[in-house]
């Protein structure tokens, strides 16, 4: 199988000020076409660093990337890099020359005497046009081994890589493909998951099962080998179907499905309705819930009664119990699901309420406690929770556990 | 000068399934200590990878900061890897398990037995403990050379840099110090501020002026480098004085403030309370405004009232309006606004109605047709914006838009 290293050239990359997208990108298109990335190297625009991460990664792998320093500045030197490693000059093109300059013209602009620098290219070099911007891409090869040097501008690079590279990998890809889906978790650790997953996540198999966590979502990456798509997708498939039976209730989506869509599914197709009264989230589940289009189906009305007043004036929520159990309580999440679902006569309600922090704890009643009620279908069930870390991140999860606890009783 | 590189293991990573996000955090934080990076490598979740990487990132730098690959399964194969190239074993911590099993305990739930194999660690490293999640990070001494080991998960990770790891590195910093400072404004384009600033941005100034968009706000980086905290300290806050100056009310904020936090304290400054009144940001503006700790001493109640029925019922708008001139139209999004200003008590409040796509427009009332109400101090006024791209964009633009009118009035 043939293996892919990306580099990516830049200071700024290296100061933290941009956020390198490009390396996503490019991986999972090589993916996609059989060919796995195996190392991705940052550089400064140092013409040093840059050929020796050129060579290391000529040693490593077949197909060599490099993004940005192609444009027309004193510090834009993979053009100069990539020629030094070549052991070949610089060649000068008119006829690159000439597609810069039209670039220019046809905007009305005038070409800087810069931008000339770009009309060089490493000897035995192939030029890859950029109809998007002026730097013009490069293609070599060097002992079987294939260099693409595309700008550092997300846009350009992938307007470059989908209409002139990945068809040329595409044919030294070589019939293995690789799949990818994913499967989402909620409601337990990832170290439970993987004692039920046990040697389904061993290294060596195929498909590989990965898993990464975030926000308290587990997801599982199925990434399937195959010699065609075919067969990949039904590896894949069948990965799916034993995750889901082995994980039951803790599996509730496949790839880019949230708990909010999987929830409001579920709605749709039962018919019903739905209203939030939050309180330490804020907003934030109805953000997530009007996150999916067509939400206005089931989502009907939402309250942040984040003041005491509003929880007594807008859900009818009892004064005499906030004041006997406080507005963090069982009790007052109960009456403000309660409240909203007939409020808004809505089949089903949420009611949230919580101290998100970082003030306002209490040995009693820590920071990270929430109560969530569900209220709907005759019942009135309530949960809670100690979460930890930021205000934001406890947040995020009571809203996740709110919209999870609903799907769970629909 | 020494110098700083950063590791980051994962399959995920390398397959473009998971964006770095820890790179661009830790690079920013280690310059900011006059550290700064020289190189950046992203290896998967193998042994020999990570062993490799490691004794070469040891050649180039003085500071080896190594994400991921610290969790309880078997792909998790940092702490092995740093043994291995450290040629020390790995040994078992009573204590380590101590703490694992403590983080279990205190949230009431069970350790599985995966998580021990996270009590191990290197002979004669130490362990830095993690609060927010069962991955204890290490920290290793090797000829001279600092290796880190931190967890992938960014909230743990810089919780446990900032915690435990800067404090260490910054007497390891010395020498020059890079001084980073952003200004945060909205309200118009990129090239619009470039354009007022003028010969500001030119690449050979120090400071050094870099500019990034991001859902509409236009950030402003101010990097100064200098021999000293106090000289560095002193030219950035001559930029910021200054390009406030220049930028007037297009600046809203310095560093990490939000536009919510502004607003936030300007409300708090004049004792005012503000509700507010959302359609199609579904909850965003609620979200947004108590994502700020304290936001509970301005902000009183937010409404999402998403159809129609919710808006006549919970606001008092008149169904008969909705009905003339449509739900997205700038009478309804007034009639929001003054509805919740009323029904809260409050003295200002916020109307938001529009079409957030993808379906629902017409020829006449396109997706990201916007209008935004400002109710208080005896005023109502009401703008509207057509915003382009995605839900979420569209969206997001929306509530900041709303955030920034409100400011702007205050």
């Amino acid at each position: 199988m043939k293996k892919a290293s990306i580099i990516s050239v830049g200071n700024e990359l290296l100061a933290g000020l941009t956020v390198n997208t490009n390396v996503g990108y490019l991986s999972r298109k090589l993916l996609s076409m059989g060919i796995p990335t195996s190392s991705c190297y940052t550089v400064g625009d140092r013409i040093d660093s840059i050929v020796q991460i050129l060579s290391q990664a000529a040693q490593q792998a077949d197909i060599i990337i490099i993004t940005g320093g192609l444009g027309p500045t004193d510090d834009d030197l993979t053009r100069q890099a990539l020629a030094r490693f070549m052991q070949v000059e610089l060649e000068f093109s008119e006829e690159l020359l000439a597609q810069i300059s039209e670039f220019f013209s046809k905007r009305g602009l005038k070409m800087s005497a810069n931008n000339k620098v770009q009309a060089y290219i490493p000897a035995g070099a192939e030029a890859i046009v950029n109809n998007v911007g002026t730097a013009p891409g490069i293609m070599a090869e060097r002992d079987g081994k294939i260099f693409v040097c595309l700008p550092g501008v997300p846009a350009e690079m992938k307007q470059m890589f989908a209409e002139s590279v990945a068809g040329k990998l595409k044919q030294v890809g070589g019939g293995q493909v690789v799949l990818t889906r994913k499967l989402n978790c909620f409601g337990t650790g990832e170290s439970v998951i993987a004692e039920k997953l046990g040697d389904l996540m061993r290294r060596d198999r195929n498909p590989l099962i990965n898993c990464t966590v975030s926000g308290g979502v587990i997801t599982l990456y199925i990434v399937a080998t195959a010699e065609n798509k075919d067969v990949a997708e039904e590896m894949v498939e069948k990965d799916l179907h034993l995750l889901r039976e082995i994980l039951g209730d803790l599996a509730y989506g496949a790839d880019e499905q949230t708990l909010a869509e999987v929830v409001g599914a579920k709605l749709r197709s039962h018919r019903k309705s739905l209203a939030v009264a939050e309180s330490c989230t804020g907003g934030l589940i109805g953000k997530l819930l009007t996150d999916v289009p067509g939400s206005s189906e089931y989502f009907t009305c939402g309250w942040v009664t984040y003041s005491n007043e509003a929880k007594v004036s807008e859900l009818g929520v009892d004064r005499i119990l906030i004041d006997k159990c406080g507005a963090v309580s069982e009790e007052v999440a109960r009456a403000m699901a309660e409240g909203a679902r007939v409020r808004a006569e809505a089949d089903f309600a949420i009611g949230v309420t919580g101290i998100a922090g970082p003030g306002g704890g209490t040995d009693e009643k820590p920071v990270g406690l929430v109560y969530i009620a569900v209220a709907g279908a005759g019942r009135l069930d309530v949960e809670h929770h100690i979460f930890s870390h930021s205000r934001g991140h406890i947040r995020y999860r009571t809203a996740l556990a709110a919209l999870n606890m609903l799907r769970l009783r629909l």
